[in-house]
């Protein structure tokens, strides 16, 4: 069946484009946030990726980007059918449910009854025949009243991602595989994650969520009323002349929370969150280990070169290289090795402690060494 | 016992300059040899800790340079009491027996019976005394007219030396502990190191031979008679104006073999090689795992770090970063690891694959990368 280019009715894509992504220093930093990078060999930076994957979906003038005041003008350069208005800008990071909700108080007093999608600017997905599929289904869902997140069938007992355990199907029409959710579960650890492949009803979290904007305010004002009301403050102002001075008094006030802490886990609690089973490809390349195995397309013993114009000489090595400078890099006997070379940082680790790379960023801001980060 | 510092009568000191010590890439270069570096932290290079330990036995107007014309302002820089007559530079690298034959040469020409010990440039040697006393019996074996090595007692079963195995006691005045050579062995198997070890009868090849010049000069004659015609020839002309032009059209000729080859193995077969047991300690500094052993002082789960201005951090690593840039360094996880990070080339491996570094040099070569050879 072809796939068809149609948009989906009264649904509008939000893409939250704040996290640095610390787990891929010295590559990723402040001002080179993981969004603005190519980790899938791709040839455009993940941010672009997530633009040509849901601007189909609901149509290019129903993109709206939400990133820091910093990042503006890469965000236009490599969306450049952005429209202006949908250019959100953060004067300083408030977590995602103020992200998020504010996307969805400026549309639904844009348009009410809107739809709203809201998926990373940097996570990966390969089949986008399913991933329309599953938006479809849950865009139904949203429709029907739920807050609806699409969960990735596991393939292997991943101990870097959070799950969502699944109860019985909800019988929504148009969302015919939709799911109850029973809880959600954070990062486990192997043997949890085994346990969890085996029995079948989990799912990874990928962070997608979708809504109506008027049912996700509604749920966001249950848990944080106050956070609620100065999203509305802020949506209020925000199409007129007072949107700087409401954003420079109401945006730095507001409470610094996870969206899955003010939404979907009190929801899930009440069972109006439904999940849709989704059936493609997924990624957070949250990690070195992660980008790794994109590369090898899970083949061990492989040697993944990430950079333009790395000049790599391996001997019996495996892991992940990516070279920033164009300086010969040798590697002799080192497994599961990752390497990263950056101007000014090298980063030596292995697979098995990719996770921990946020850690040495924490380290190096407490030791006054910024220049870095 | 102070120790004394009048030299030892009829000595000369010769040190052969040469080697690049591939297995010290991308630290050691072509312009960069190993013994222009400080490997072991005392704060100058191999080349002038050299001179120092020397310079005592000899007499400082005794020591004589053989190294090539590129490094002449380097040694001259590095070791400024060096005598202009004592500099010998090879217009090309012709191995061992043409360079020490050609020093060997020359002071007997003007110096009949003058006794030489060549010692390589970028060795780390501790215990001055032990290695003041090893010296004088060696010349009173050489005087005796014994070719003589220095070996060194082995304090582990190590894979990276070659080994001398001993016969019986000599009786040579003034060199109460020289011992006849039976063979000389390469770089054996572990297993087999343990033997020798176990044996008591081998001794590591630290590659330092003492002779009478002209003991020396009749042995090259005797296996390599071309060689040694060459060397006089150049010998007779060295302190004449006609030197450049004997240099010229002799020096390329001669041929390349090392000394072990020419004379060492050929002298012990007749019994007229003797060895004298050094007790002081010696590292030839081979590779990267022999230099994070010396700074360790043989601990494990140490992280040895070189460079002026290093800037590392480490969690949970041990092993040996060696920093030229002044880049941030952060290891996180990874054991007994290597890494030399050079402005335009970066080493990753471990101790165990230390030796396997002259291979990645090998193929740079041959992969046409000399820009950073």
């Amino acid at each position: 069946m072809p796939q068809t280019s149609t948009p989906i009715e009264r649904f509008y894509s939000v893409i939250p484009a704040g996290g640095i992504g610390s787990r891929l220093w010295p590559l990723s930093r402040a001002d080179a946030p993981k969004f603005l990078h190519d980790l899938t060999g791709s040839g455009q930076t993940l941010l672009r990726d997530t633009w040509e994957r849901l601007a189909p979906l609901s149509g290019e003038q129903r993109v709206m980007v939400v990133t820091g005041r910093a990042h503006r003008a890469a965000v236009e350069d490599q969306l450049p059918e952005l429209a202006d208005h949908n250019v959100v800008l953060e004067s300083e990071p408030r977590e995602s449910s103020a992200a998020i909700g504010l996307a969805a108080a400026i549309l639904q007093k844009r348009e009410p009854g809107v739809i709203i999608g809201s998926f990373a600017a940097d996570h990966v997905i390969k089949g986008s025949v399913q991933f329309r599929d599953a938006v479809t289904e849950a865009v139904a869902a949203a429709d029907a009243g739920y807050i609806v997140t699409i969960g990735i069938r596991p393939t292997e007992p991943a101990v870097g991602f959070g799950y969502i355990k699944c109860a019985g199907p909800l019988a929504i029409p148009g969302a015919h595989s939709a799911l109850a959710v029973d809880t959600f579960v954070e990062k486990p650890s192997l043997e949890t994650a085994e346990g969890y492949l085996a029995d079948g009803r989990y799912l990874w979290n990928a962070g997608m969520f979708i809504a109506r904007a008027d049912r996700l305010l509604e749920e966001i004002g249950r848990s944080e009323p106050e956070l609620l009301a100065g999203l509305l403050e802020l949506a209020e102002a925000w199409d007129t002349p007072r949107r700087g001075a409401v954003v420079d008094q109401v945006w730095p006030r507001l409470k610094k929370i996870a969206i899955d802490y003010s939404v979907a886990e009190p929801v899930a609690a009440t069972g109006k969150l439904a999940v849709i089973p989704g059936l493609f490809d997924w990624d957070d390349v949250g990690d070195f280990a992660s980008i790794a195995k994109i590369h090898s397309g899970g083949r061990k013993h492989d040697l993944a070169i990430l950079g333009e114009g790395a000049r790599v000489l391996a001997d019996s090595s495996s892991g992940i290289v990516v070279s920033h400078t164009k300086r010969m890099i040798a590697l002799i006997g080192v497994e599961d090795i990752v390497v990263v070379d950056t101007p000014d940082a090298l980063l030596v680790t292995t697979s098995a402690n990719a996770q921990k790379v946020k850690a040495v960023v924490d380290a190096l801001k407490l030791s006054g060494s910024s220049d870095v980060l």
